[in-house]
This record gives structure tokens, sequence and C-alpha cells, in this order.
């Protein structure tokens, strides 16, 4: 309630004003998702238009149905003015109403404003565009992963503990990953773990095994596992809204000889581990995101197994599962402390199977440090050398 | 996989073109979401761009990050082209090329495009409008409203499955219902519960008590039950995707004498119950969503409550949670047999709590039905007269 930080909270609040200053932005509208939460503490739904709009100095304001009215108010946001509409009552009135309310703020109407592309939708763009008809529009996307990239120690702490749950949900399931146990039971093992130790998976839980793990988000299906199956399983925990995300791989000893697809296997389980390990090690402040993308695919294209890789090599982790910064071929955004984001290179072989190793990774002041300590090497025999004599970046390694 | 009806499937396409030859749309933009999943059977992400593009006739296609595109060529929808960019390009090649197999169906390049506008975020406008920047735009919204608001028998099914479920749940959590227990322990139960169904609920469990109860949205908290509490449960089920969603207000019986606070508490209890049964009353093909609405909010007003009734009386239900038809204030939708939708009025009374009763309810040929059946009055005392002598609408009633 009221001014606490961490959970919206006035600091983030005049960060952000800071940022629409120097943007040159008039003001900002944002819609229910994590950008509001973050802001004001208060997750809200979007089927009813709901905005909270904050200009670039003074006090931003609320609109929002009318049985949202008193819970808003309650948030972490400080007292902005709260215009509620009625259900069957054009919400135009409120819209025109918080604008003015923000255009006395600024002295005066908005000439620059902006929504987040990625998460405005359109008619509620057009509800502040209609009121705005003179507006220029810019895309508030950038400038809030700017603001929301960098984590705070309240939000590490939350990612952590976050990492911590699902580590031991998967270690739980994990004597459920040999032949005769079905995907779907193994994925259900997952979830009642997590459900016992108090939090869920944001995104589902993944389990894939034999052909289907060449299938990068193929959903939990009722397989039955086989000897000599590789088996990925992708699941997450939520703590305070933020989310971990880590992705094993099993392989399963095979039954008799190994065969030329079993040998394959094992190569791309080898390939895929030592390219997650060399994009760790080039994980450190000041490299470009593109850079660590381009380690993992380096290891990958050198093996022969370019074409297989057909994702990006991780994505920022947050209030979204999916945020900045992303690590992607050409992506130069510069990798600051704080930021924490995953690295997952994976190889699908169609017929053959997949290979994905994910973990957790935050940035530091002298490096980088994995969040994510489960044991990365879950195959037959002893694991490839990941060229990590030590500690990554000098600041304690995985 | 295939031509499935009822999870996607050629039929759904058919009525979607009908739709669109006769509104003159061109082409219809499908982003991630419940409409996909309806028309292809594949549930999407929407962090990278992906469309499913719709002609008014002939194939559609697909746009989508390359690890999906095996993924989206086993759905549901047929066999339309799929276009695929890599992680770190540009989707606007995919984007173009889309459109030109579009065009080719259509014998020329769209004219007037549609999105739904209360799904698509601005990124995927842009990237689609840019493409075509001398289209016209519509909302696909009301279209789409129409095709998915009259459910088939197995929609119907699921949503049965999914009432069935979560009232199984309540029924198991009701007995923590009373003085010492907090509203967290309470929502944990119905959640262990919804586990072991092998469902959970689409939006979370939500559990308000004495004053909070005053809050139509409130979340969970940790308060503990008091005697003479007012105390609310929402929560839902989902089976193949489709939601129910139930509210039930339970009053605590007092500690020694009633108070004044109390007395409202029970007036408002048996007002709102009355309220809810002249919905169900009042819903039968032929009559217009806003009647409904208008049959609880007369009864409320006439008991001097209308102020503290803050939101619609309903909203309709299925793959979302908040679809067509708005049972609200002025809604002009006239009913048809296969809508769901719920009913769900609520007195809110700041300082003495909140009583909401929601029951899913069934428009049939001949009237309506509720396919919840768990009790409506959860007060000490007989229950007042609800006004229902029998079935409503001679279809077999609650």
């Amino acid at each position: 309630m009221g001014m606490a930080t961490g959970k919206g909270g006035t600091d983030r609040l005049s960060s952000l004003q800071a940022l629409l200053e120097e943007a040159g932005i008039d003001v900002l509208a944002i819609t229910p998702g994590t950008t509001c939460f973050y802001l004001t503490g208060v997750w809200l739904l979007g089927s009813r238009l709901t905005l909270f709009l904050v200009p670039r100095r003074g006090q931003p304001a609320w609109v929002v149905p009318r049985l949202e009215a008193s819970r808003v108010a309650e948030g972490g946001a400080g007292s902005p003015p709260v215009f509620a509409y009625a259900d069957g009552e054009d919400p135009a009135g409120a819209v025109a109403a918080a604008l003015e309310s923000v255009a006395a703020s600024l002295g005066g109407t908005p000439r620059v404003a902006a929504m987040e592309e990625r998460v405005a939708r359109l008619f509620e763009w057009r509800a502040v565009a209609s009121a705005l008809p003179a507006a220029e529009w810019r895309a508030a996307d950038p400038l809030l992963a700017k603001l929301r990239a960098r984590k705070d120690a309240a939000e590490i702490a939350a990612m952590r503990k976050a990492v911590d749950l699902v580590e031991t949900a998967l270690a739980h399931a994990s004597r459920c990953v040999s032949p005769g146990w079905r995907e779907d039971q193994i994925a259900t093992e997952v979830e009642k773990a997590l459900r016992q130790l108090g939090t869920h998976s944001p995104f589902g839980v993944h389990v894939a095994s034999g052909p289907r793990s060449a299938v990068p988000h193929a959903e939990t299906a009722d397989r039955v596992l086989e000897p000599g199956d590789l088996v990925w399983i992708d699941v997450g925990a939520s703590v305070d809204g933020y989310a971990s995300d880590i992705t094993r791989t099993f392989l399963l000893p095979p039954e008799g000889r190994e065969t030329e697809e079993y040998a394959t296997r094992r190569e791309i389980y080898a390939v895929c581990y030592r390219a997650q390990a060399a994009a760790r090690q080039a994980a450190r402040p000041g490299v470009r995101a593109g850079d660590v993308d381009a380690a993992a695919r380096r290891v990958i294209e050198a093996a022969g197994y370019g074409e297989f890789f057909t994702h990006r090599t991780g994505h920022g982790l947050g209030l979204d599962v999916h945020e900045a910064p992303d690590i992607a071929p050409g992506s130069d955004t510069v990798l600051e402390p704080g930021m924490v984001f995953t690295i997952e290179p994976g190889i699908y072989v169609p017929g053959i199977g997949g290979v994905r190793i994910e973990d957790d990774i935050l940035i530091t002041e002298g490096g980088s440090r994995s969040l994510t300590r489960f044991q990365r090497w879950l195959a037959p025999g002893p694991a490839p050398d990941d060229g990590e004599g030590g500690p990554v970046g000098g600041d304690g390694g995985a």
C-alpha cells in the first residue's frame, strides 16, 4: 500500500517520468499488464477499458470501470485521481476527463503520446487516439524495456526464489523420467510438486519425448517414454509475479546396442551443452546481446547443426516470461548489471529428437551468474569439457 | 489433426468466410489467442509476430516464427501455406509473401482488412497495415462474436464438464468456510481440489471476506474469517480450453445478538438472491441481453441498493472467460439458443460487505437452463421466495 517500492511506488514512477521527459513524450497510456503492475502494484483485467495515464511531469490519472475504482485507489501508485465509468456506459467521458487532468499537470493538451505497441490493443489505442486527434504517436516499448530490464534487489530475490522452487520440483519429477512413464504423467508430477511449494508454472509444463522432442514448442502429450529417447522438460515457477524458466533434456540409455540415431542424439546433446556453456561465458556487462547469441550459434554451426537451431539463444525474464533483452542474432542491446535473461540454445533434428538446455542468467558488476544450478548434463557417460575452468567472469559462476 | 471440427476445422473456417463475404471484408488477420485456437486448433504464444490470414474465399496463410512452423503445419486448419521467419530477421518479408498468397486466392490485393480490436496489439496491426498501405480497416470483433457466441454440442459438453468440476471443488472447500480459517487457506483448498480433478481455474481463485467482500474484484488475502462475515468465492475450471465461472457467497452465523450491520448483510443477500433468479427467469431466446440485465437491476434498485450494484449482470463465456454476449444495461444483442453466459448480480456496501451469486446459463430452444446447480442460498434461515415455481422457460430449469 501507499508508496512502497518493489511493488509499484513513486520511485519507479519518477524514473519513468525522467525517461518520458528525455524522450519528449507528453503522456504514456498504460494498459493492463505487467508494466501496469510494475508501476502501480495492481493486477487488472483488460476486458473493460482500463488506462493508467502517466504525464511526463505531475500527477498520473486512472480510467477504470466502476467496479475497479476502490481497488486502484488502494494500489501502490500514490493517489492519482480515478475516473470511473459504469458498465453499459461509453468510457469516452472518463477518458476525456482523465486527459484533462493530465493536461493540467502538463500545462496544455499532450502533443506527443505513447503506448506499448506489444501490449496495447487496438481498441485501447483508438479510445485514447480519438480523444487526442492531433497527437503524434510513439512506441513506448524501448523506453519501458530500458526501465524494467535492470532488476533491483527485491526483483532479483523473487527471481532467485522462483528458480529455487522450479529446481526443487524438477528434481522431484526427475525420478519419473524413465521408460514406461508417459509425458503427461511426468508433467503432472512437476505440477504437483510446484503446487506443494505454493507456486505454479506461468507458462505450463511442457514435456516432449522421442521424435516429439524435435518440435521446440511441443505441448505435453500422452506418449510413453522409450529407451534411447531424448526427453526435455520446460517449466517455470512464479514468485511475487516474477518468473523463472528452465529446460533440461534427458537422454535415456538405449536398449541393447547403440543405433546410428542414438549416436546422433548423443552428439547433439554434447554440442548443445558446449554451446550453452559458451554463451554463458560470453555474458558480461558491456557485451552486446547479439554476441551472446553468436557464441552459442558458432559452436552449433561449427558442428554442422546450424540449420537445426531454429530460435534465438534466449530472452529477458521478469514479470513477463518473455521481455527485454532479446538474446538474438544482431541484437545490439548492451548488457548491464541487473539484467536477467535465459540462455537456451537448442538443436532439433526431425525424426531423431531435440535437445535444449536453459538457464536463467543474472548480469553482475563483474560478469554473470547462473541463477539456475540444476545439473546440465543428464545423459549417459561423462559430460564433455565445457571450457569452464572456474567462475564465469570472476563472479561466482554457476 | 486434419479436418476435425470441434477443435478448429474447415466447418468453422467456412462459416467465418461466409461472414467475411457478407461483411465485404477481403482479409481477416488473426493474432494468437482464443479465436486462433477456435479456427485452427493450435495454441500459440504471441511474443513473436504470428498471424493467421483468412481471405473471404480460398486458402488462408500463416506467418509464424520459424520454431512454430512444424506445429502450425500439423494443426487442425487444413494445410494452409506457412511463411516463416527466423529470430533476429524482420518478419516483413514473410508478411508480404503471405499476403501475396492470400491475394492470389482473392484475385487481387485485399482492399478491406480487419483485425480483432480487442485482441490485436498495435505492433501486429502495424505489421499488416504497413504491408497493405491502401487498405480500409474494420473491427472484426462483432463478426467473430457472432461466429463464436452460439456454442455447438462439443463446446457445450466441455463447458458442462467445467461447471461440474468447479462445483465439486467448491463443495469440497465449503467445509472450510467458517470462523478461524484464512481466505488464502480456503483458496488453497479449492485449488488442491481442482488439481486433483485435473483442472485449474483460468482466472485464479478469489476469496474475499468481511469488509473486503465489498470490493467486487478483491484478490484473496490472509484475513481470518469471523462470525457474521459475508464471504464470497469466485472460481472457475477449464476443460479443453473452455471455462466455467461461479461465485457463491456465504453468510456466517453471528456470534451472540444480530447487529444492525448483520441485518443489512442478510437483507442484501436476500435481494441479490431474488435479483439473480429474476435475471435467470428473463433469459430466453429472442430477449435482448439488456433486458436480462434490467431484470436483475430492477429488483436491486427497488430495494434501494441500486448504487451498490457496480457492474453488469453478466458476460458471455467460452474459450474466453469474458466474451460475447455482454449482459449489460442497453445491450441489444438478441439471445439465441446455444449462447452461454453468466448471471451474477452483486451488491457491495462499503464497510458492511458484498454479495454476488453467479451461475452459467445456457440459452436453449425453449428457454434457458443453468449449467450451475450448486445451492445458491448459503445463509442462515430459509431462502426467500425466488419466484421460480418450476422450470425456467419450460425447459428443465436449474
